[in-house]
């Protein structure tokens, strides 16, 4: 193995262009491109502002089965297929969300993509980037700050401090934040209660950008967000406090898109990046919209499986946002659909027909599901080296036979885009087909109730769902406040259809228990949680950033 | 008044330069400058590595009288100056502190400098700038994360959780976290303990980065930093923690100086900004010893008075960065002299040169503190509307028989750089003369005790010192342990030469109690509190963020 590169060598080796080149692919100005060093850019508002009325090019989804430990290469095959349009003479984007900084240093950092289909700098996107989550971060904490102050002096709006639902973010992974004790020591601190850090990303203020098409409607959602309540339990938003204009001017150059480049030079917006648990897990709308705006093709992808991840990206982010899907790329890999298959880790090397049809179950109920948004599905199957013929033929059949548009091998990690150039020219010609007919799985009008049931029984395939009445209650509270029309955002173990996290494949006979709901009124979605939700991590027993630093050459190790 | 502008309305009106064309007077290749959008950029490391052996420029510190509730123009006279000495054919650059972001959501932000001789982009100055005082809360807060994750699993080190020194911080102003209590909630969020956040500019890492020569020296200095101690007392540093090398890969852009440019186009590096109580207030040795290597004459200021700013800057900075001043420009005003001479300052309109003469106490005790340091020292009169001739006058008289060099009229902020020719003239005439012979108040090898003494006296005028016992005990602790070498690093008020702030002028007859002694060893100094520090300010009643926002043209409306 000692001649395969590893991904950040192959990062570092690239030959990256001025971003302001990159920008000429699409047709941005010199003037329109705000650059953060060389090779990273932020496009203007009043730019993107001035492509009002242009027509949209297509929209490509990039989703994948459940995750299991043998990856799936979901970023890498977004990446591929981008490279893959534009080598078979497409205009394409790319669009993925942007990394938190924080996790990092405890687990060792990751690329975006991998092998020959990587978006670079990878080293930068992987720490301050363009300073969006700071940004984020920042505007989320001042907010924080002033609903303290407010009660501090003469807390006119009653804030009752027990029920203050705001917490405040870093962008660390930080235990001994997760529960704290604020406004010790004295009358000139405040008054004592009971506080949390989540993680940065983790905040509404994350997803409210992602979801914001532009910098009025992003301080229209900021001012919405309900930070908790009064004593009479009504909710107090933001703009009882007053912080929504001043959160939006912290979020001015965060809520411009961020241009960087794959490996062959190709553009990639890389922006936002919400949770895929308590939020939808996609990157911003401005810059899905942008690269629309600008490109031909437009390649994207959501968090975690198709069950989470497409269902949120098609109910929430496509619905909100008035995009119109042409294709979904479902990536499957043989050695997930082997483990989904009931195979061990360990054991994946061994070439296992039967586990690899087995394993189908869980991509074949990913096709059916995606069919009920009326798009249609290519499956990719994201090549590694010791797949066999007989188990990718199996996966082939298969998938035909479930109502795949195609199934096509595709080896861009190991080839770059002459490896993907089959995958692309199917991607197109369903696009020219006009077979999408795309709709959202419940309308709008549906009761909060019904639309977590309709999930449940739609994608999960589960027997229904077991809530409190105190949940009910809530739901319907939130009804009659006005908020029955927002969609619903599931927070689940993604991987597993159900709440099993060990139930790999096409599970049935298990219900959704949910145990709590949240409403991000700022965002626009009622989170349903059904499983634990961790919103800020730890440090591992041995931190990554124990063995991170600069070597002589000023490169950095240990990140990656 | 209705046709006096703003800053804020004639920073807006600038005809900025792009930031290449900036770079190129200092003759910045363009591949080493690292833009940040169309109007800042940072300089890279490689390129400033190259500028080694090169000779340096004539270095010029501008400092002032103790500060009024009139204001003295400081940072105005700064640049000022610096456009003048360009507009007289000399190649100059400025160096100036970076602002705080945190602060400006309590009360209006401001503009560095004022009237026609301002530093610009003003906006971007005070929010995110070019990311650096985010990067030093990340790396700051990062190794916070690591201490407690240190004890939550082995804790090897045997850190004492009641000893630890090293809070978390946020560049917000937000009370509430003064004083917190952290890990509650049970076994998986580590051991409860008491903690504090500062605002992210008070933290060591802050006095570090303006101190270390490069990224090297930055590590080094970051592993020094001692972060608490262990159950028998020793001290336990950060290489104990192993956090150094992530911690610089976190700051490594950070330390890269910020080139922006004033309202005349030439240059200005806006770099670091250490707290002036418990660190030195002084901005980047970095962008000061670049700018040296770039320029002819180089403009640079240090906080608050001359009692505390430059002596910090002479004795801590110049010292330990080999720095040798040509000239010390020493700020008055007409205005802030009355106010020293028991003017209140709603009189300070009528003539009262009396009032003057009796307020020159105040820049006469300047004038003969700086030439302790063997510096030679002009005075510049701040120029205001309603300053008569016979003030004007009594100023200039005061200043000559004091043993200024010269006290000169500067009218930059009504006239630009052809208000401050004649300032700039007298300046470049001092450097030229060679009559710096530049020394530091005390030797390194003086005990802290005596440094400390030796500052009250010479430096206040105090009849002496008090401190208990356990002070005296603490320092010779230190000295035993090898920090006697270090400078001390007085935090006193800036208001008067006393630790009393409403005594103004040149008061006598008092001593300087010394409440707390505290060892910043990455950094490398003793600070000594001589009253009370406040490290996380508040949001006051009304705060500016409620008037912030950003109206119909994108403007931002109330931060200024």
């Amino acid at each position: 193995m000692s001649d395969v590169k590893s991904d950040i060598e192959i990062a570092r080796a690239a030959k990256k262009k001025p971003i302001q080149e990159i920008g000429e692919k699409l047709s941005i100005p010199r003037d329109h491109l705000l650059p953060y060093g060389h090779d990273k850019a932020k496009v203007t508002a009043d730019f993107i502002k001035s492509l009002e009325g242009r027509p949209d090019g297509n929209l490509i989804l990039v989703t994948a089965v459940n995750p299991t430990p043998a990856g799936e290469g979901k970023t890498t095959t977004t990446v591929g297929l981008g490279d893959g349009l534009n080598a078979i003479g497409k205009k394409a984007t790319i669009c993925i969300r942007e990394a938190s900084l924080g996790p990092n240093f405890g687990v060792k950092g990751g690329a975006a993509g991998g092998g020959l289909a990587q978006i670079v700098p990878m080293e930068d996107m992987n720490l301050h980037f363009t300073g969006d989550i700071h940004a984020i971060g920042t505007a989320h904490n001042l907010l924080s700050a002033m609903i303290d102050n407010h009660i501090y002096y003469d807390n006119e709006q009653g804030i009752d401090s027990r029920r203050i639902t705001w917490p405040r973010v870093m962008d660390m992974n930080d235990r001994s934040l997760r529960h704290i004790a604020i406004s010790l020591g004295g009358v000139t601190n405040g008054f004592v209660r009971e506080d949390r850090f989540d993680i940065t990303v983790a905040s509404e203020v994350m997803a409210i950008l992602c979801l914001a098409t532009d910098l009025a409607d992003l301080q229209e959602r900021l001012g919405n967000i309900i930070i908790g309540q009064r004593r009479d339990k009504t909710p107090v938003t933001v703009k009882d406090i007053k912080a929504e204009g001043a959160m939006a001017v912290l979020l001015k150059d965060a809520i411009q898109p961020n241009l960087v480049q794959t490996l062959e030079n190709n553009p990639a917006f890389v922006h936002g990046g919400p949770f895929a648990n308590i939020a939808h897990g996609c990157n911003s709308v401005i810059a899905t919209k942008t690269a629309l705006k600008l490109s031909d093709y437009v390649v994207t992808e959501a968090g975690f499986g198709a069950d989470l991840g497409a269902e949120k990206f098609l109910n929430i982010k496509c619905r909100k946002a008035g995009l119109n899907p042409k294709a979904v790329v479902l990536v499957a890999t043989v050695r997930a659909l082997k483990m989904n298959g009931g195979v061990a880790k360990d054991d994946l090397g061994t070439e296992n027909v039967q586990a690899v049809k087995d394993g189908c179950a869980n991509l074949g109920r990913h096709i059916e599901n995606l069919k009920k948004f009326d798009v249609p599905v290519v499956v990719a199957i994201n090549h590694f080296i010791k797949d066999t013929d007989a188990e990718l033929q199996a996966v082939v059949d298969f998938a035909k036979q479930t109502g795949a548009e195609d199934a096509i091998v595709a080896k861009h990690w190991a080839k770059g885009s002459e490896g993907v150039t089959e995958l692309a020219q199917k991607v197109v010609e369903v696009c020219e087909s006009s077979r999408s007919a795309y709709k959202p799985l419940y309308p709008d009008e549906m009761g909060l109730v019904e639309k977590i049931e309709t999930i449940a029984r739609e994608i999960y395939r589960a027997d229904g769902i077991e809530a409190d009445s105190k949940i009910i209650t809530q739901l319907k509270d939130w009804e009659k406040q006005g908020y029955g029309n927002l969609p619903v955002c599931m927070a689940k173990t993604q991987y597993s259809f159900s709440t099993d996290a060990s139930k790999r494949g096409a599970p049935t006979g298990f219900k959704i228990p949910i145990r709590e709901v949240r409403l991000s009124a700022g965002a626009g979605f009622v989170v349903v949680v059904c499983g634990s939700v961790m919103t800020m991590p730890g440090l591992p027993r041995k931190p990554a950033a124990e063995s991170i630093r600069l070597n002589e050459q000023g490169q950095i190790e240990g990140l990656f």
